[in-house]
């Protein structure tokens, strides 16, 4: 088995994420590369120490440009705010190693761009880790759709919900909570949450060739923890949108940190022409699926269990019935890199992939900002 | 159209579901008989009034006696508390009436006998409200069933929930509530609430061979609201049986008023071979439905909305995805009951089918009292 | 009781559930009218006569015009294609009839504004029966919101999928396939099911300042059965939009006839700082609500049965568990309005109140047309 | 960190779990041992060498005896057919290793008995993975019954419901099959399945003290791969029983490998007098409470998301609406028993805990075959 020897950036809630995905991989696949946890690397001292030990990472670094330049790492792994993206993935990518980063791919189009051109001159693996492409219940979506069960396609519905931001006193920056800074993050929930909506509809339901957008900032003014001042809020904390698909198909886009009830409610249907699909991550391990086929006195929605050994992935983990959660998604996207890198062929969703993503979160924004229509 | 002359006896909850149907029926059937609620018959007057008043019954009664014996009169139809129901059908069927009574037939088996011999050796016809039968989503179920669908069948489970009673305050006797009082009712849940689900199991599955049974009184002693003191309860609170089927399946049943958060809980489920079904009365319109054939990536629970055309009763109502509720299953047995008329048949359930149940009832109260398995 | 001389206008699907709701309101509700179905008004004369003698209407009529003008009526109740309701409603009025009708209020805003005049001018009541306002559950959501429960409204999203016209061989035009013909319809769903989620919205959210929308025909041609030819489609198949409310909550509105597996999908949910609130059709009888104040380890959507009797209009139905369907939203729109008239108030939604949802249907055609943002 | 050496018996579907749970606990839980995956033992050594490589053992063995020997050891995990638990243990604990084994604890109380008084004779730590205990759902649920919500217990209710041995293809005995094989296991569903509900049900709500039970098996002959021929099947296929607890409260359970369906569809319920709290293990992550004090016009189950910080083990994993799986409550119950060591204390559920399960499902099985009820 070949090593692959990753560096991880970030000691956050995502490198957590990444960090179990390569810890488990190779006990539930049988692959030909076995990842290994170099080092890791953080500013703060405490915090990397204590993450190193959890995860077993055999080294650390405070400073993400000594880490791209080991000799001793394949692998860049950025789990940093969105602004440090660009940066690093390029820096990486001169560096010669292969760089797999965090949605989304950059804070915009520019910056994203800049980065599939570094990896793609370096020639390095690259990849983005839109994670829920590998819950099972979406990749068997995406299966059934490419099978043509559902014929021609009509409408697309995603909304991505939560609930985390209502309170007036949650802050702005400093401690963890750049994803409420513009400036780090680029952007609010469509970078953030729709960047996954649109990644999923491309993938399964092809190019989005335009859109018109709103977007809110509910609470105008936060803390900002950093420099204990209060400040304007930059981010859009609501947005949604309405799109064309490139087949025809018409959408409607959503995503707030302002729906009580929803931690984390990132749902999506499809209706075709014979058969419609839903699919929400707060039941992950389920498929609801319609099909007009069935004999018309048995016919409704089939809620299906994705938990059987010919649904994707799942002959890798227990038997029928027992369902895996959100970190599984990572383990799969671990996995199927793995298995492309050994047969010499790029992971998926390359950064390329991903720039399309950037593009239509740009366009919706700047849809947003002029309340007209934006082509793509 | 042929008048059906109703005498209705009763005011209370089931009167109304009854003279609803009557009211109802020729709006959405086309049948050869047409009923007239031509009197309602209760012992007092002010609330007598009013129901006729409310209903548009043509005239009143205060003494069942008199009302079995009018000529004006085809169908008797008994809407009164359960030792009610055998004096008042053996003299409406020795006076020549049609016979329907809510269920159940009688609080036991004996007067249950005396009830089918005197509606046969009179030769009129008899019916028994066991609406649920005619819930489109359960007669869907038994249709299903017949068809084959299931294969051989393993299991049958059903129970019927409620909380109304938890309450030390709620009283027994008195005042409508005639349920509690052992010497009215004949029995607990079991002749109230399981008697439904021995009905609805006895039709789709056959014949029930023996039971052992448990029962139990949560609240030990209530005041009677008619003699004004605390009185020792006689019902069964709750009654469980395990129970097999002539065609070797296996079944438990359940029914109690102590479970919090039911109000109305009926729910059946039955495993084939090949297929499965379920339902409840919660949501009494959905009928699920798993099916082994599926082709496995898809397979799962089918949640159907019975509210298309093909499906049972539903041509006569709206269109598809608009729902009916309760009351309309009596509405549907008013139909059948009338177009079995029309065909010179007896309708269904008659007072022979649902002597059957009454078996099952009277053994399953046996058996918890004798702690030993009892056949049928 | 004061009785109500109806006439009525139509003999389809509409004039089925008004008509059950004027033959069933006084056996449930205690009003001090008690509608009469003096006469029918159809041009069919074998339909009319069949229509007419299944719910007991006492005469008929072959031209509207004689019906509006006969003495013995005092409503005139429209369940006639949306081209038929100003001319019919202005001269009914103008003959000092009480008009009710069918929604949407009329095919655009100029018939509706002419309408609204017509009636205000005679001072004659009048209304129209956008009856899911009486849903239980929906009268519920809005007690719930004005009660304040929610507190500040983020985000109101309602839909309305279907999937009955998927096949390029449903006509458009002839044997009551108006919904399809523009001319006729005005629009497709924009009219005919946006509408029942632009009226809720408006009722229970407050006004809606301005909207983006897009619309799609997805079936180009279909044949017309009144001509025999092949036909341009004219309505719109699919209508998506976004908008903003006066209260500061964004909002986003989709329909269509081409969602598989959608037979009446009326949904609309909204998130408030507070609480949320959601609701679909298929399952009428009950609400969805979270409330933020649960203690936390319990905190969950409530799925409330809305079947108890402290609950909107379930006080006069059945007993707790036991569900209602669809038609008797509009026996409580009826019992509504007798009691509003018995008051001397004119029923809401009055034409008036009607009106604003024209004048948004009218905004999102333009919108659609435009690619502009259209203000309210 | 205090290293704690494993010595693993067996590579089944078991010896995964319990491995996946020592590789993965020191990732999430901060605690003063750390598993050791030394030593895993299985007779067939192409099968050994290929689960040792997988996920990492030291070392192998092909003799259960040496492993038990071993100084190297500290605890011996018994991931073994049912008959081969009491021998093992019993052997372990003589040798002064904690010994913990998968459910059953043994085939039936006498061996189960001689299990007990073997560790407590050896002072050795024990503990039976009855690993749904640490579900967090299921944690919660019995938080919210130990913190009096729900009051006075009325019923209480489990299912066990597969369907994988419906095909009479389905062999018992030789290449994984034993469950089938009644020498080898025991018993069907009593002790496979049933064991599971009769645990968290005494762990909840206290001691049983009576069943009455009955048993079926449908395929009454499977082929035996291990010696070829066609043999009668001995175990029980289907098993439901009557119960009363110590508390006054009733039950029922049932399990079957027959329910066409249901992949591993363990359920309970529980309702008491102001609350009822329901859980299955097809979406082992949510719980659903309903609280009778809720205000009335809100009352409605509660569909908790157990994803929460402050909910049981959450606070571990991911961030609210991600949830976990089957495998994390095997990942709890060893963090669990680490920090019992830590404290000089023995994990639970110990052997002796587990042995009152195995007495009621002893009780169960004489009731079945005597029905009669059986005390206990």
């Amino acid at each position: 088995m070949k090593k692959l020897r990753i560096g991880m950036l970030g000691t956050g809630f995502m490198a957590r994420t990444h960090s179990n995905a390569y810890r488990r991989v190779n006990n539930f696949f049988n692959l030909a590369y076995e990842p290994e946890l170099t080092a890791v690397c953080a500013r703060n001292p405490a915090t990397l120490k204590a993450f190193a030990d959890q995860w077993g990472y055999a080294s650390t670094e405070t400073d993400w440009r000594k880490l791209v330049e080991r000799d001793d790492i394949d692998v860049i792994d950025i789990c940093l705010p969105n602004n440090l993206h660009a940066p690093v993935a390029c820096a990486a990518a001169a560096a010669g190693k292969m760089v797999f980063t965090e949605k989304p791919l950059a804070r915009e189009t520019g910056e994203a761009t800049a980065m599939c051109e570094a990896v793609e001159k370096a020639g390095v693996a690259n990849m983005v880790w839109y994670n829920y492409r590998r819950v099972p219940a979406v990749t068997l979506a995406k299966q059934l759709v490419d099978e043509g069960r559902l014929g021609r396609i009509f409408h697309y519905r995603a909304n991505f919900l939560q609930d985390w931001t209502i309170s007036p006193d949650c802050p702005q920056g400093g401690n963890g909570t750049w994803r409420l800074d513009v400036a780090t993050a680029g952007s609010g929930v469509t970078g953030d949450l729709l960047a996954h909506c649109i990644d999923t509809a491309i993938w399964i339901n092809g190019p989005i060739t335009a859109v018109t957008a709103m977007t809110e900032t509910f609470i105008k003014e936060r803390k900002n923890l950093d420099t204990g001042t209060v400040e304007k809020v930059g981010i859009d904390d609501a947005c949604a949108f309405l799109a064309r698909f490139k087949n025809g198909s018409l959408a409607i886009f959503e995503s707030t940190r302002y729906a009580r009830g929803h931690k984390a409610l990132y749902t999506f249907e499809i209706n075709g022409e014979n058969a419609s699909i839903a699919w929400d991550l707060h039941d992950l391990h389920r498929l609801q699926y319609f099909d007009h086929d069935d004999n018309s006195l048995i016919r409704g929605w089939h809620n299906i269990h994705v938990t059987d050994g010919d649904q994707p992935y799942m002959d890798k983990w227990w038997v029928p019935g027992l369902q895996i959660g959100y970190e599984h998604s990572f383990v799969h996207q671990a996995a199927d890199a793995f298995e492309a890198l050994a047969k010499g062929e790029n992971p998926t969703p390359s950064f390329r992939d991903a720039l399309e993503t950037t593009k239509v979160c740009d366009a919706v924004l700047k849809s947003a900002a002029t309340g007209q229509w934006v082509n793509l």
